[in-house]
């Protein structure tokens, strides 16, 4: 079959895959569990092919390619927990009475069919079938391809298993090619959502080359604003951890902002801090002379590693002006003691994330709490900052009636009562 | 100032009307109202010049372009009821200790930018202004060619008004030509929305133009499903209150399928009644050797007049198949004494609004209770069926800390209590 022909199966076996029930989908929760782990010999083995081929990738790439015993364990447990937890479709949101034996229902549903598209590791490949599923989801897939052996014995075995326990084909499918990619980027009719879980550069890519609605984020370019009211040593700890806790999150800061008023006092405590956790900085003209570093190139730079920019402003206005014109609108953070100013930065930053005396790297699904976590998204509508399983749900309207019609309603012969239930 | 000057300064002021408060807010809406009571007379002078140029316009056309004493004391009948309204902005949505003294809300916030292309009635300027204004929106509008004189004077007293009651310079925009719709279309990183209200070529064009997200609807082609079980009296009754009720309206029926154990019996009842309400209609070949009638062109033909189409359907499962094949996922219904054909109707037809014994007619925001109307969406993300005032919403999350650092958790010296409070 060709792309287009698989996003119409997907397509036309979205409302079925809707329509089922929790008990059904956790029953093929536990199928697709029992099936990788009675797989367990042949993942391993496709695993090993595709590690023999990957002699020229990095170590970093290496290391998240790899499929072994234990991340097989965990796949099986993230399925157990899906299984777990509360039902997500049907969940009535508002029950309104229009009139006597006129009922409105607003009900959530999945959104229907979903394209993701993923980078490197395969255990991504179980976590979003799974996620898909328990939310009702077909999903189309696409992995990466140093991992296209893994992908594909994964694939086989979550596909068998869920078409076992009743789930109707064409629940998921995997895309093997670029091509396939940019084919499925097209399928605008039958493709409700992309995700794409990668690069900066390769989410760019994607949102520029689709109609389809797309949820990521491709820059994470977060800043901490050092307020005149800040405690230095907090601050200090703040920073470094935001920054070298994992330096190649999209959550780790990249823009230290520090008011005019005590950049004389506080900038040699953070050269001194940063130096020590070993941290190189990029420097404004005002912070240049006061502690030196390289010169800033971008106020948007994104740099991923253990280098950040050092910049001076006039009050919590210019940062928050600042922010807003170079960051990303993801996650920022102010520091300081005086309350009014922190409610004044969270207000006006427009970010998904607005962050007071803490780590911007606490912005994640996992650490928020929300058990899975589907992406985060800069994007302003849908869903904002880390996405949990409610992020692939929308919601109907089911109006039930006993043959209203609305004519009696504009001729004045019924009248609604508009009654929350 | 270019369009495009004048979308980055609609981005640049949004943060400041986003953190505006709710009687600031009120403030702003009440004095617009008093402006345009004042301002009556040079309102109804701009109507009579777009009235007078006119002539060539359809007798609907001029009917919506009128702007009256009638519509204007609407208008502000209508600012009011939304100084009423709860805010909208501020609510916290969720709240959650994520550990001790780390507290996050999920809250929710304006949407940022929106731009809005609205034809013919001048009314509906000071309708999207006012909601745009309440919701904490920043609003760029163009309105129809026909009507320029009304909305610049409209536009005029608004735009003074808010002002002097303290909103930013720029939280209203009004655009003049189609060049100008042109631009803003290509303004994807000033601007969040479109919304676009009108007739279906226009927001399909709208649609294919441009890479913002766009909320809104092309098609209406609504459906009514007479299953095995259903009253004859109350399907005829609903069948014609959902064609005939307003028959140019996106929730009026365009096709009735029926189930092929009952079309012998229920046709020639159909027919009658269509006949006698003065609904033409078109037939398969089924319905056609039953009561005659024109041959169907296209399934998914949207009349938007006294007309409709007739098919037989083998069932239950074939008119769900017929309908999400056809259909446009706006407004369907089933007409069934039969609660497991309904319930499995309105689980499976992949529609915003699914109905169960009432005329299609009732999908409107209004009907549904939501005060005031922003629009019906078809999208399967952020909002669909009629949306509110809170498709203008979407959140942001606070995370309040006293200097809480992730490396903390990570290395087992803190944990997570994510403990909903």
């Amino acid at each position: 079959m060709t792309i287009s022909e698989l996003a119409k199966r997907a397509r036309a076996v979205s409302p079925a895959l809707a329509a089922m029930s929790g008990a059904e989908k956790n029953a093929a929760l536990a199928a697709i569990a029992d099936a990788l782990a009675a797989a367990k010999e042949e993942l391993l083995a496709a695993n090993a092919r595709d590690l023999a081929a990957a002699g020229e990738l990095t170590d970093a790439v290496k290391k998240r390619l790899v499929f072994d015993e234990k991340k097989l364990a965990g796949c099986i447990e993230g399925l157990h927990a899906l299984e777990g937890l509360e039902e997500p479709v049907g969940r009535v949101l508002q029950r309104t009475e229009l009139d006597r034996g006129l009922v409105l229902d607003k009900v959530t549903c999945p959104i229907g069919v979903i394209g993701i598209i993923f980078e490197a590791r395969p255990d991504a490949l179980v976590q979003i079938a799974s996620l898909c599923l328990k939310s009702g989801n077909v999903v189309l897939l696409k992995g990466g391809r140093e991992a296209a052996h893994t992908n594909a014995a994964l694939y086989e075995v979550i596909a068998r298993a869920g078409a076992g326990a009743g789930l109707p084909e064409g629940w998921i499918t995997l895309l093997h090619s670029r091509e396939d990619v940019g084919e499925m980027l097209a399928c605008e009719r039958e493709i409700d959502l992309i995700i794409p879980r990668g690069s900066n550069a390769f989410v760019r890519y994607i949102m520029e080359h689709t109609r389809i609605p797309v949820m990521g984020h491709a820059d994470g370019v977060c800043h901490i604003y050092v307020d005149r009211a800040a405690d230095f040593d907090m601050a200090l700890r703040v920073i470094v951890d935001a920054k070298t806790q994992y330096a190649a999150a999209c959550n780790a800061v990249e823009c230290v902002l520090v008011d005019r008023t005590v950049a004389a006092e506080f900038l040699p405590l953070l050269a001194g801090r940063l130096e020590q956790a070993g941290v190189t900085w990029h420097s404004d003209e005002t912070a240049m002379a006061a502690i030196g570093g390289l010169p800033i190139a971008d106020f948007a730079a994104e740099y991923l590693a253990f280098e950040l920019s050092v910049a001076v402003v006039d009050g919590l206005d210019a940062a928050i002006a600042h922010i807003n014109a170079h960051g990303s609108h993801h996650t920022d953070a102010i520091l300081t003691a005086d309350p009014a100013a922190a409610e004044r930065f969270m207000n006006l930053v427009d970010s998904a994330d607005v962050f007071w005396n803490c780590s911007t790297r606490f912005a994640d699904g996992f650490r928020f709490g929300f058990g899975a976590e589907v992406g985060i998204a800069t994007s302003k509508i849908h869903a904002r900052g880390p996405v949990g399983l409610e992020g692939l749900l929308i919601y109907k309207y089911k109006l039930r009636g006993n043959g209203q019609i609305v004519e009696d309603y504009a001729a004045g012969r019924a009248h609604f009562t508009h009654k929350p239930l």
